[in-house]
């Protein structure tokens, strides 16, 4: 008799997030640009852990008590009152290592809060950075996945669906999938897998970021896979290496 | 200097649809398996008006004081108490030339619904079958477009992507598009255009009409372009060919 696999889905927004059973389900929060790709660099570089939290109030007054470093974007730029901003390539071993981060983002942030809200029992974060970690953990778990992107204020978004892509096209053999949202995820996937960097000028969001604020070596470090392989799993508030 | 084209974007889910400004925007409602379908087939085949709503105790109560046909479906099937369903083969001409048809579907009517309810500036239905007339219509308005995917039960799928894709490979260098949504239905559908039929059977709506209920038949009428070529326009409560 075949084993029943886990299923694995993908949701488009934050706000289907609610249409999915997450009460049983590891849920991949993916936001590429950057907040995900960003929290893959700063622990993989030592962060001691990543706390995310939905106002700047919030993380100047978490990091004034703590001695952390508060951190975030509002619209793609430093929001106003932080010094540090959401770019991956800020949070060097030399600037991070030991170091609290307490992050606030446009997108990433509202997606883990709806995971939370929505009962999900499992939650970590992905981005090709880490791309590997998310793949070798959610086979290893065997569990019902939904993979869910951050999109652009609750819009879709290209950059998002490509990871979820990624990662089908990876673990494809170890769940049950019948869901057009993953379908769609791996076929984008495989047709720009060999060159996401070339097509990256045709997604709004690349335009938001590089036309704007011409952070194209961000984009670069987001686009590729596995310069940061570890695993971001949110424990009791808390985004900590598993 | 060049005149700037209005925009066109294209939106997932009717979950989605108050993220979009519709005030002074066609909305094309799309629901190709198979609300839209049937409704350019029936009005095709000579119905005199089609009026959506939202419950089956609405269609028979309207029904009976116009004199006219009720018809909906329930998750794919005949909705109880009804005697007619939501397939596009059920309203050939001998049927229901003349008629009036009073119709309500699991996502189309939702989906109408929610464009009354954001204030679309003009509301029409698209599908294959009246593929031409959609893309007549919105070249020579001239006016900004959402191209509104039904889905299924607010989730994503890929039959309206698809038919989202087929307007946009058609009209395109009459709009400004900036919109990742726009680019994965136009990706979509230029892969599977040659072969839309043959693709099908990937998608999580075709298991449920085909497996479940055997309706091949309306598979290949809902994929086939321009077999019912007329413009439903929604004024005042009923959809009429424009």
């Amino acid at each position: 008799m075949t084993q029943l696999k886990p299923t694995l889905t993908t949701c488009f927004s934050p706000a289907l997030l609610h249409l999915y059973n997450l009460s049983s389900a590891i849920v991949v929060v993916i936001d590429v640009f950057r907040a995900t790709s960003t929290i893959a660099s700063a622990l993989y570089n030592g962060a001691e852990c990543i706390i995310p939290v939905d106002t700047v109030e919030k993380a100047i007054d978490i990091s004034t008590s703590l001695g952390a470093i508060a951190a975030g974007e509002r619209d793609g730029q430093i929001a106003p009152g932080l010094q540090h901003g959401n770019s991956p390539l800020e949070y060097s071993k030399e600037f991070i290592a030991g170091k609290t981060l307490v992050l606030t983002t446009t997108n990433g942030t509202r997606l883990l809060q709806m995971a939370l809200d929505n009962n999900a029992s499992t939650i970590i974060t992905g981005s090709f950075p880490n791309l590997s970690a998310v793949c070798d953990f959610i086979i290893k778990e065997n569990k019902n996945v939904v993979l869910g992107c951050a999109g652009w204020k609750d819009r879709f978004n290209v950059e998002d669906t490509l990871f979820a892509g990624a990662v089908i096209s990876k673990v494809k053999d170890h769940f049950t999938i019948h869901c057009d949202s993953s379908l769609v995820a791996n076929s984008m996937y495989e047709q720009h897998n060999d060159n996401l960097y070339n097509f990256a000028p045709q997604l709004t969001h690349y335009h938001r970021l590089v036309s704007r604020f011409g952070l194209i070596e961000d984009i670069r470090f987001c686009l590729t896979p596995n310069t940061a392989n570890v695993l971001p799993l949110y424990v009791g508030g808390k985004l900590l290496i598993k």
